[in-house]
């Protein structure tokens, strides 16, 4: 294995290291926010890495993205005004805007060069970027949210990086309770909480600043990712209310196309492991 | 990243790695059969490796050995005779035994070194060899089927390694109607059937043999595995005659603790990911 052939991300916590081989590296730069690369690799496409951690390959997104977005979207009634913090690359955008529900969709990254180079490296995840309901700000999403008003919006989605650096606020009691306060009453959040297998107490820590914040009904659903570490990812939902039951036969009826995404698999997410129930569901 | 202190797996096909950091080499030796060896990694309790490639880790089998064991026990109406073909690591083993109903559980690995050194670096896993059900043979996996009268087990578990080298074998319609023959009316295989983001190809081809040795109702489940590549793995029952339902009440009410499966994760892990319909399932 010739180091310079390959990308190879180390997960320090599990002394874990998952690697790609590439073919070229695209792409490099400091934004002003962070280190970002883009890797032309062997079987995944287009890899893009910030600050030294995997964030999207062309091959295996669809996880991430489409369950990033459809199990929320089906669980709301109705929803119509969805913000997605962070989301750079524009793939959950995309899947945001396959509901026809949807009047208004607000991508909120604080780093306009991620969503620069999604168009020219991963342009099948930005082909809804010209949407008219779609609205790309390059602002801070945390004051975006703290600055916003009452009942303003359905669904947040907290599409970060991992909990640290810029990303760290967006995993705070009083992000949680300024998401509370601008969200409708049916609103809610889903936010990617890393893998069950390596990260469990940062997610018990999640859980309990949500629930400090006033969000209710926690949800945390499961996925494969093979890019993440430990190839297991997870997404919290978090409910303004009571969590209405998911619109099943909507979901099972949906007018779009997904590769990993549908029906069963929304129900079959939510399925919480043995070890996960005797850690937060007691 | 120094090599010396990582062990790395390179996944040929899809031209990825997954590393894990090591305290040290415990043992290393070439069998009659296979290259093996045991490390102590950092976070993942001790490592075999087989041929070069990640077989089982104290931190994470457990997805593993309880979804290639209990969703194929909870299927079958009464199982009371299990063999193991391959599974030389006990972990299956140990896990078909927690099930009261089975009076045989013959575990086939051709290798007993496998099974020697999974006793010294795996106690856990060895924990029911001695339980008076249990019968471990060191002997080919595949004449043993070859050789058995009809009616003669409940299930098959096929706990092999990849489809290269002595594991081939396993992988083929005339194995597949040797066990379809010697299994009794309401018998079932399953199989590990690799990961479907990586093999689905192989996956086909499995179908397709399994299919045409007989065997009917093939049902794929899926479930993380953080060791084997992709990090989401598979295994796959088939069946002699019409699949039954599960018994979701006696896995409700199962008598003994699992790390990951429940009756809920069960039934999620037969939830068929959209592409995964769209490519066998028409």
């Amino acid at each position: 294995m010739n180091p310079s052939e390959w990308f190879t991300e180390i997960v320090p916590g599990s002394q874990s290291a998952f690697s790609l081989k590439i073919k070229q590296k695209l792409h490099e730069e400091q934004s002003e926010f962070q280190h970002l690369e883009i890797y032309e690799t062997e079987t995944f496409g287009n890899l893009m890495i910030i600050d030294g951690c995997t964030m999207v390959s062309t091959r295996d997104n669809f996880f991430y993205h489409e369950m990033m977005s459809h199990p929320a979207l089906y669980t709301h009634p109705n929803p119509k005004r969805v913000w997605i913090i962070g989301g750079g690359d524009c793939g959950t955008l995309r899947e945001v805007l396959k509901h026809d529900s949807v009047e208004q969709a607000v991508q909120i990254d604080i780093d306009e060069r991620v969503t620069r180079l999604a168009e020219i490296y991963f342009p099948e995840l930005c082909e809804s970027n010209n949407d008219p309901r779609a609205d790309l700000k390059f602002i801070d999403g945390i004051k975006w949210v703290k600055d916003a008003a009452p009942n303003s919006v359905d669904i947040i989605i907290i599409d970060s990086t991992d909990p640290v650096g810029p990303a760290l606020g967006l995993f705070s009691e009083a992000f949680y309770r300024d998401c509370f306060n601008c969200l409708s009453e049916d609103g809610m959040i889903v936010q990617q909480s890393e893998s069950a297998l390596f990260n469990l107490s940062l997610i018990g820590e999640m859980r309990d600043a949500m629930s400090a914040s006033g969000l209710t009904h926690l949800q945390t659903l499961f996925f494969p990712q093979c890019l993440y570490p430990s190839g297991w990812w997870s997404a919290t939902i978090a409910s303004k209310s009571a969590l209405k039951a998911f619109r099943e036969q909507d979901s099972a009826n949906k007018p779009f196309e997904t590769v990993y995404y549908n029906v069963d698999i929304h129900k079959a997410s939510l399925a919480q492991p043995e070890f996960f129930k005797k850690a937060f569901l007691k």
